[in-house]
């Protein structure tokens, strides 16, 4: 149970806010989360980590001298937008190349891969290191598709020891991806969170009962059994961890390990050191040595009921990155020297970017753009109802409210720039970002991919002709399919994207003018959506709904048909006015 | 609810070694809890604090440099016994005095109260300190009657910076004082926790209202309404302490504040941080300066649902004391170099007292005051079930059980002594400490209180007369009166000890043997206790319950008269055997 907010929707921001304000001396704010307000060692690797808020201390909380350089913040158990990601990256950059580290999740890999890109583009080193350590989201053998649950911590902790002392970029990925490559951690769960404002838990264990393996937002777990005695759930933590010990680890005994034995939020301190004393007990009887456990709470799930023990098998250069010392308002260790905060002028350092120069054609264009936008807006808030009924089917039915939150955002966004004299592509591009920013979710990410795929391509030099807009399309089409990993009859936008591109490609390859090329694949667009009706979803659904959804068409086909189809209508009637 | 616990009985004794295991390089455990595993400045007062368990990071966690020497962890949400403060105390005192800290409760009161004694006795300096922050818990005209919640903390911090800094003793107690009297803290509460092992929570606030100034074991709060939003719950916590601004403070426009924004255990760091962002508005628009917020779980209970607001206003002094650096497994603050471990010799120094020299005579009575203990012991085995089912008319039904592990704590003790030499009152002395570390609540403790004062007038010179008898059974009498507040007609064992005590001492004076007069007192007693089903209860139990319990008699009382009665029949065959 949530007990504590005002309006749902504002919790995130609001959190940032209280966690600033409580915790001045080591962090402030900026846009998409925040950074240290400490001075740090001038050239060396700025570390971000990020993700969904909800999980505190990660990732706010770990924010300070000898740990992250900044935390991207999502909204609740939502990834960053990589805007987010990107701000927050571009105002702790200390000179030496970024690496920005997260647990394995869907959205944060999208998104963290794309502000990587755009930090890559503006000539800002930039590495990325998705988090590992949940032994039961994946085999052994599919490493790369577990989780990140409370192994973060380790991961990060070396990244942020290494950085810290120094290393460069290729050095800190390096010993980053050894960190994770030697951590492992296995979870139990008794039940979930209430999300503020919600009525239900995120997922229920029947009473008396345990979950092993379940996720922190309640992804499935591989079995159940009856709630065991505080020393026979040491019994299986241990168990379960030195099943899969490190490939490299070629002697148990005698081997160090850092420990974490970490609560979820309801699970307390209390009951975490009865458990601790028997962990400790069977990984000595083991033969291992113990190095500077942590027992506590260090990636939760709001008051989930659960609990989970990670491993970090040692060597000496992890010992010494795990041991270093760290100040951060929620993890601290050893000897430290409070750094020096940052002056008044330094805080206020603006991570605002000049808009790249537009030729007055672009500028006009972008006037266009614009109103296109604006049009689009309207379209969105009369069907926004409508899209979410038709979601609700199939889906969690937020699809006209995110498609409505995001061009807003875009523009907003669009109008700031266009006065500040944007060219049409770098409009698209900036109103690209706020919609993914406020929309949230996969579907907002993608139509940012989308947008900013298609203002790259129409530039700020020209005004949009149409192999321009034609490839901007299929740019965008290329850029949801490889962010997203939807394929054509998955029931997604990408069956109406698909043979919209290709329709509109082709006309305009024949000589065919934007206006009757986007006019004629529009009416591709239009019957390719409502075929989706026949379509079964492939991903991320339910199978139950599924099936009950076949006969209603996939909420994001529709929506990206009525855009296509209002863009077409504006472009005949901009036409028919010149 | 408490998930993770093996045996229910064992949680408190178990919490401790692995809180000791995790936290190794700051504490180490002795004998009734733990102190610090660093060497601390030679010379200082050693400040020792503690309560009941259940509450991490009180108290516990607050060992460590520039805060705590030692903390004294009772059993859960019960007072540790004077023998287990006594012991912390004595492995934690630094050549320079002791101060006992706790939250002002009864059973803490007293225990602490009778260490302090002991200590003293010693020639040890020492004095104590009850925090009463909870602005809910008595009025402002009774602040000495007020609880000790969350402004723990900050009193501790004071006392604990003053200490390591080199005040002496009394310059110690006289900020710790101050820091009291500038400490307010005002709390709420939604549920309350369930014990490891209880079926049910300690407490039940109604779904969607919240509990104002409800206790965190549960006591009576002073009114109740529906669930605030985050914003309202600030603008509450704030409006409740600028009500009650100290006395001393002339001027609130400028004034600079410690705050501690507290969870209890299930409001989690995101809802802490949504509240303290309005906390932080008000604050500051009712002009006073924030010196160092803490938010986060300093004093819980459990799990339990609930958050409060502490205010502790700063002058230079109590500002120093509290930016001083700490680093406690739970609390750290400042730039620290952390302290020298301390050697395996220094770790391992006994806290064992050598027992004081004993005449033969009085050895020889020591074997019997063992019989008679042995007796009461067998006595009180056979009649546990008896006297639970007695006192669960009334009261929670534990008095059967607590005796029982009281006295068999006390023969297991009083064989060890007695087998090492020691004379009748020591044995008696030493018994007393078993029984109330063993039996744990306030029955315990008033047991150990009236052992104590019965073999300290025996004394280890002679064996013991009638005189000394008696002296012994009024001084017992006099101190369980001082310590447990009762008076005659509160239905408690105070209303068979008084009569026993006058008439054992009225027949001594007249120049009786000891059996005659304990017989004759046996029968008093015997009647009292049996008068006690026609009082009503005055004392912390509820009043439907205790309207309820009239016809039955007092569990405690009973068990006394039991006892005496017992004494009588081994006195008379003791002496016919002479």
């Amino acid at each position: 149970m949530t007990y504590l907010f005002n309006q749902p929707s504002a919790f995130a921001a609001e959190l940032i806010e209280g966690f600033v304000a409580a915790n001045a001396d080591k962090v402030r704010q900026v846009a998409g989360g925040v950074v240290r307000s400490t001075r740090s060692q001038p050239n060396t690797v700025a570390v971000i980590v990020g993700g969904g808020s909800g999980h505190y201390p990660a990732f706010a909380g770990l924010v300070g001298q000898g740990l992250a350089h900044g935390a991207a913040m999502g909204n609740l158990f939502a990834s960053p937008s990589a805007q987010q990601i990107y701000n927050v990256a571009r105002a702790a950059h200390n000179g030496a190349g970024v690496l920005l580290m997260f647990g394995n999740y869907a959205g944060d890999v999208l998104h963290f891969g794309q502000a990587c890109e755009r930090l890559r583009a503006e000539g800002i080193a930039c590495e990325i290191l998705a988090v590992t350590d949940d032994i039961s989201s994946a085999s052994k053998h599919e490493v790369a598709k577990r989780r990140g649950v409370a192994g973060d911590l380790c991961v990060f902790k070396a990244a942020c020891a290494a950085a810290e002392a120094g290393d460069d970029l290729a050095t800190v990925l390096k010993k980053s991806h050894h960190a994770n490559d030697r951590t492992r951690t296995f979870g139990v769960a008794f039940g979930g969170c209430t999300l503020p404002g919600a009525t239900h838990p995120l997922f229920e264990v029947e009473k008396g009962r345990m979950a092993l393996g379940l996720g922190i937002h309640g992804e499935p777990g591989i079995s159940e059994t009856d709630v065991p005695s505080a020393d026979e759930l040491a019994e299986l933590f241990v168990e379960r961890l030195l099943s899969e010990v490190p490939s490299d680890v070629k002697q148990i005994e005698g081997h160090r390990v850092a420990v974490i034995l970490n609560g979820l939020g309801s699970v307390k301190y209390e009951e975490l050191f009865v458990v601790y004393r028997r962990v400790a007990q069977l990984l000595e009887a083991a033969g291992l040595k113990v190095v500077q456990p942590d027992v506590g709470e260090f990636v939760t799930s709001f008051n989930m009921a659960g609990a989970s023990l990670t491993l970090m098998w040692l060597d000496d250069e992890l010992e010494t990155l795990w041991c270093a010392p760290a100040n951060a308002p929620a993890y601290r260790k050893g000897s430290v020297l409070v750094a020096e905060p940052l002056s008044a002028e330094e805080r206020e350092e603006s991570t605002e970017e000049a808009l790249p120069q537009a030729s007055a054609e672009s500028q006009h264009s972008a006037q266009r753009v614009l109103h296109i936008l604006e049009s689009v807006a309207d379209l969105l808030q009369r069907n926004a109802k409508k899209l979410g009924d038709i979601d609700a089917v199939a889906g969690d039915g937020d699809h006209g409210i995110g498609m409505e939150r995001g061009v807003l955002g875009a523009v907003e966004k669009a109008r700031e720039v266009a006065a500040r004299g944007a060219g049409a592509g770098s409009l698209l591009c900036r109103a690209a970002d706020a919609w993914a920013d406020k929309a949230g979710g996969t579907s907002g990410a993608l139509w940012g991919v989308a947008l900013t795929a298609l203002g790259t391509a129409i530039g700020d030099s020209q005004s949009p002709d149409a192999q321009r807009v034609a490839t901007g399309v299929r740019d965008a089409k290329d850029g949801i399919m490889h962010f997203g990993k939807a394929k054509v009859g998955d029931k997604t936008m990408v069956d109406v994207l698909v043979p919209f591109s290709d329709s509109l490609n082709a006309a305009v390859a024949e000589g065919a003018s934007l206006t009757d090329a986007w006019l004629a694949a529009a009416i591709v667009a239009d019957k390719a959506a409502q075929d989706t009706a026949q379509l079964v979803p492939k991903m991320g659904r339910a199978r139950p709904l599924a099936e009950k959804s076949v006969g209603t068409p996939d909420a994001g086909a529709i929506s990206l048909a009525m855009i296509v189809n209002t863009v077409g209508e504006l472009l005949k009637e901009q036409k028919a006015s010149q």
